[in-house]
């Protein structure tokens, strides 16, 4: 499949936007692990994920990390081009989780495009919208909801990327997601296995009572 | 000074779109303490503070608050118009925080130039740029930051906005502004107090060691 079918507006692109677009999209091989955008250093360019996982977290002054959302098969980075938005003013790590392949369109044919075609800018408005609710969401989440709810819904929505019911995730990986202390993430697991809802061994993280975190979590 | 003068990439537009914006903003008086925008329920559309405040904030399900970002002279309120964003699916409250004056650009002349213009779709973009970066801004202050921090600086900025060592402000009023409970702010509040950086009356907080305040906040 070519990028005609990642690019999500493809249909409402004019002739010439279309071939520009094949012309210069180029499928990028990225390992997992590999930090594709670290704050505002890089600016590669839009890219369309074809296979894989990539994870948006910011980082703190002491290194402490919290994650922002994820990208998977058929989601749009936009971050990786922020530089072209002269307003997106802060800063933000994406990195690889797993490996991923994603078409790259380069940033100057991008910006190009996004300069000249009002169908583009305003679908970079909606990938922009679309990220900001993420972060409104997070940020209530965060506000509000008390951190066993919290990790309840993190160890579903794991359970469900993974499509498993055990997973394996250290504490540690848990506290960077969640931008908390890897001791916090420790104690509510231990209150959680007491309670039965989750199984601890060694590098693994069992769902025991699905039911129970799915109603803790809500 | 009509719309032209608020409206911050005029030149840039076309006679067409020139005409189209002059012919269709009015002013749009709104006093102090009016609801503009709840929720996802209105959408009058983009508004150019000409004079007075505008508060963005969100609510709890049990009614805590959390100040988003502040809109003043020339700034633009976006989220009135947040309609024409299929993806901004999150709900934020603005109100009017002191008597305000705006030029109201309806919704729907708003969307149809949107649509048909790159330069002004680009336009809102960076301008749902700019919010989001006050949000995420917001999200490392709550995240990473101390609350004795979080209170000098918002004790600043306040001071800053209404150009006054003697605020009048309520307790309750600055636990809605960040999120947390009067109780919380009262302490915090008394400890300042006692460490001489505040003088706390009844309804009022005076800042009597700007320096150490400002050297708290860093």
């Amino acid at each position: 499949m070519d990028v005609s079918s990642f690019f999500p507006i493809w249909s409402k692109l004019t002739a010439f936007e279309q071939q520009t677009l094949k012309n210069s999209a180029f499928i990028k091989k990225i390992p997992a692990g590999t930090v594709i955008h670290d704050g505002s250093a890089d600016c590669m360019g839009l890219l369309l994920v074809r296979a894989g996982q990539l994870r948006a977290f910011i980082l703190s002054g002491e290194g402490k990390e919290i994650t922002i959302y994820r990208l998977f098969e058929r989601d749009v980075c936009l971050f990786s081009a922020s530089c072209i938005m002269r307003s997106i003013q802060f800063d933000i790590t994406i990195s690889a989780e797993k490996d991923t392949e994603a078409w790259l369109i380069p940033i100057d044919v991008y910006k190009r495009l996004m300069e000249s075609s009002a169908v583009i800018a305003n679908y970079t408005s909606e990938v922009m919208g679309t990220r900001f609710t993420d972060v409104m969401w997070l940020m209530e989440q965060v506000m509000w909801k008390s951190f066993d709810k919290r990790l309840a819904s993190f160890l579903l929505e794991e359970s469900v990327i993974e499509n498993t019911e055990t997973l394996r995730i250290t504490h540690e990986q848990i506290a960077a997601h969640m931008g908390t202390a890897r001791e916090v993430v420790t104690r509510m697991l231990k209150y959680f296995q007491t309670e039965g809802m989750v199984k601890i061994t060694r590098g693994c993280i069992e769902i025991t009572d699905r039911n129970r975190l799915e109603a803790l979590s809500e």
